[in-house]
């Protein structure tokens, strides 16, 4: 309904026609004065330095993930935020322990994989059998019930490489469903393509749709590199009968400690009226998470701490940084936060966050109200030497964020380059030295300009 | 003594004043027109692929290693070749059994690493200690002994990336002496930075220098990771203290079965001289051996039968052309063959092979007599097309050839663009998505059109 109430008073002259209806000049060139002064600055770098290296990989409900929270509040408290907290939850707890695979006929040959999240034991005697190949999740649910007793059943989807991440969405679907479905074929394991775009070879985990659902029956499911699918494919070009061994055990606790840290940056004439931002700290266990999501942990903290330092009598309203938990393996720290603050929702003004690895944002999506367009408008305008281009509605915010965007709450997405994001996401090679600096400056550069204006008091997106 | 003695009738118009001294431009041309006509073959490319899919992994000693020699006397029967033989000898054979590390203290974190080959093993408990880092092999060799008792030694050496390959002999040092240094200090294990340039999260393995002398004492030893190396780097600059836990099992086993596979096109005139192109069959026991040395196999595979399809009626001299086995693990194939056929080196006319990938050749150096120099110039000039550049003296050959060379054989050594060959040799990685097939077509070109040179009557390099 609002989007720009106040302030009328500080209107200077306008640059430009379409910006008419929106926000002071003065504040635009603060906006962006705060942007190259945040961009200059070696804090997000660092900060991922310190966390990929201190803690590492850090699996949702663990003690690498207790110690993660250990560091951002340690880290959070010494950049001098108002104050930081956690919010505690519970998560079920699914650990890999071995994985192997092979080929063992007609040839023996090694398999790189690994389980996805949630996936069945097989124990340590394994399960063998012949694969069962189908190009997609809907050739798979296609078949009857039964039709695949004793076999493997291997979902040879190809994930295609997009900038905007579109590829992942319809890729997933292979991950979230095929060990269920395996298990209704009477399949005894189950095999995926990795859900990702690596021309090296690392399989990508992820997690399956069993999330917090153990009693959901699914068969031992792994994912396989680019690589050894395409073996897979030739080798079932050649030979009548292609069989393999899974080797994967596992454990799964219904509940673990996780939790979400909370820090602020208090309003100084609005406490009430908040803005967020977020990023999520938890990783998969195999890389040490630089790109999912240390990127984000540092972008979103450089960007809070360039404010903090450029406004020492702080902003107008309530700045509230939120590294999620449990991000990882459904959401569930973003569920956690939303049913804890279900009664403050309405004051949270705009949210986003910063969950797709550290490439140049080259677009600024929204999902605000019509009435807010004009100073989505004029954000992207202010956004321009950084690149950015005018975005599309129907944003949902990022992972984390899309919980309150569907509880009401405005979102924005500044949209990074996702083109590589796949070639490490869920790998062991996602590692700090895959961070492009230069791209990680221009995040925090984007995201310290948007809550220049974002903490505004007046300024509304719905 | 000798580059050029006959065919004296047959020469015909000069074009190019440096090469008055050497051959008949028709041969030029016809070596040429060899060498584009194989270069256009299917051949190669789908050689490496049946190897690397029907064979894989193929590490000497091994039923693999067998399999590969099946493979390639049925390859080169319905090839063609007059005849096809296996010349067996005896390995050493070290095979990896349980393999993983992990950083104990600080804070728990997995290591990407891999055994190297000889490498004593740890049992299943495993060994752990702090680590000890130094810089260089030169700087290990210089601790006293017993110095780093109860610890693991960490040789932190980086290697360079060259278009030649020159970074890798610099480096491999590392690699050969690291177990036997860090047994003399009293290490309990040692790991090494990777002999490789991954910028991906890739350990590579490689032979320690115990090969075939299991009674030489050395500690348990791997390799990590570029970035894992960087992570202890990291690790080590922030506390006083990183220990590593390593579980590495092996077993070592005197002797096993492997083999030379040698293949002849008869020579029409003079049988009794020979033309050696190599190229080796085994590979490291973790990717498929696509560029290690499958890529090499295509290319000899693919000249050979150029020249055979080209000269129904036979080259004048004979074609051998020799797929040695345990060149992996200490040249043991091209040793065996020096010795077997010791009394008739005499009559080796040239030898090179292929082993450094499937890149561009760029190059051509040579190990040849100097009377032998404007041939090899001549040479140069039927590669120009191909992008061929005059060479060095002083060329050893490759890896199994040097063991001819020594012996005195004229050898030559088409280098290839060793660029990236370095990020995936003796990965997982190395695998057939990772052949240019343009460069590999460039390759057989190149091999063809030297062939039909070489092979001709009358022309000697030494």
């Amino acid at each position: 309904m609002r989007f720009y109430r106040t302030a009328i008073a500080t209107l200077s002259l306008w640059t430009c026609a379409t910006l008419a209806d929106s926000l002071p000049k003065e504040w635009l060139d603060q906006a962006r004065a705060l942007g190259y002064e945040a961009a200059s600055s070696n804090i997000a770098y660092s900060v991922v330095e310190s966390l990929t290296t201190e803690v590492g990989p850090r699996l949702a409900g663990t003690e690498a993930e207790a110690l993660a929270r250990d560091w951002a509040i340690a880290e959070l408290t010494t950049l001098g935020f108002d104050t930081v907290a956690v919010e505690p939850f519970e998560v079920p707890l699914w650990e890999r322990h071995i994985e192997r695979g092979r080929i063992i006929a007609p040839a023996e040959q090694p398999l790189v994989l690994v389980g996805l999240g949630g996936s069945a034991s097989t124990g340590d005697e394994g399960v063998r059998g012949a694969i069962l190949r189908v190009e997609s999740p809907e050739a798979l649910q296609a078949l009857p019930d039964g039709s695949a007793k004793g076999k493997i059943v291997f979902v040879d989807q190809v994930m295609g490489r997009t900038q905007d991440g579109a590829g992942y969405g319809a890729a997933v679907r292979k991950r979230r469903e095929t060990g269920e479905q395996a298990y209704r074929l009477g399949a005894v394991g189950a095999l995926i393509r990795s859900v990702g775009t690596s021309g090296h070879r690392f399989a990508h985990t992820g997690q399956m749709r069993r999330a917090g659902t153990s009693d959901l029956p699914v068969v031992p499911t792994a994912a396989v590199s680019g690589a050894d699918a395409d073996q897979l494919g030739r080798l079932l070009d050649r030979y009548d009968a292609v069989e393999v061994e899974l080797v994967l055990t596992s454990e799964y606790l219904p509940a673990a400690q996780s939790g979400n840290v909370i820090a602020e940056i208090k309003g100084r004439t609005r406490p009430d009226e908040v803005v967020i931002i977020g990023a999520h700290l938890d990783s998969w266990d195999l890389g040490t998470g630089a790109l999912d999501d240390g990127a984000g942990v540092g972008v979103v903290v450089a960007a809070a701490k360039a404010l903090m330092d450029a406004m020492p009598e702080g902003p107008e309203r309530t700045l509230r940084l939120v590294l999620f938990g449990a991000e990882e393996v459904g959401l569930i720290g973003a569920k956690a936060y939303a049913e804890a603050h279900q009664a403050e929702l309405e004051k949270i003004v705009l949210a986003f966050e910063s969950d797709f690895g550290a490439g140049d944002i080259w677009r600024l999506d929204h999902g605000v109200a019509d009435e807010a367009l004009p100073l989505i408008e004029s954000m992207t305008t202010v956004l321009a030497p950084w690149g950015v281009i005018p975005g599309k509605p129907g944003a949902t915010g990022g992972p984390d964020i899309s919980v309150l965007a569907q509880a009401g709450v405005p979102v924005i997405t500044p949209l990074q380059n996702g083109w590589d994001y796949f070639d490490y996401h869920h790998t062991p090679d996602d590692t700090f030295d895959k961070l492009e600096r230069h791209s990680l400056d221009q995040n925090v550069g984007v995201y310290a300009a948007i809550l220049s204006i974002a903490l505004r008091e007046g300024v509304f997106f719905k």
